[in-house]
């Protein structure tokens, strides 16, 4: 088995509206030092084992471009761990 | 200014709607080789600096606890990139 580890994130300049929320909910808290939040999805992929890791990573690549991703406001990087 | 990531996942045996709904639909899209997909949130707090790490670390860790995550659902962990 090989695992996937997406990380996709807005856009630098795109409004984080849930970010805004959540930094002013911390100063409110208290948590005066918190200058920014960002808010983005953190999505774990388990595939089946290939021996081609070259096709593992064009596979996980066009599902994090075709299915996890809105490539007009986010980002994504992704790391793939084997075993 | 420091950054820390965090990464909010589901705990182990927990339903995961979300991750089922993506799995699904990458299956419809020819992805058979997809076992598990599990998603969770990815947080990036920008912190003013602080000569003192271990308070730094203290105070995400008491972030994570207190307004990230749901502890009786969620895992938290997270690393502090300084600069």
């Amino acid at each position: 088995m090989a695992q996937a580890r997406v990380y996709v994130t807005l856009k630098k300049g795109i409004l984080d509206p849930q970010g805004e929320a959540v930094k002013n909910a911390l100063h409110t808290l208290g948590y005066g030092n918190i200058d920014e939040v960002r808010v983005g999805k953190y999505v774990v992929l388990t595939l089946q084992d290939s021996s081609d890791s070259e096709a593992l990573k064009n596979t996980v690549e066009e599902i994090c471009k075709k299915v996890l991703t809105n490539p007009v406001i986010e980002d994504f990087s992704f790391e793939i761990v084997e075993g």
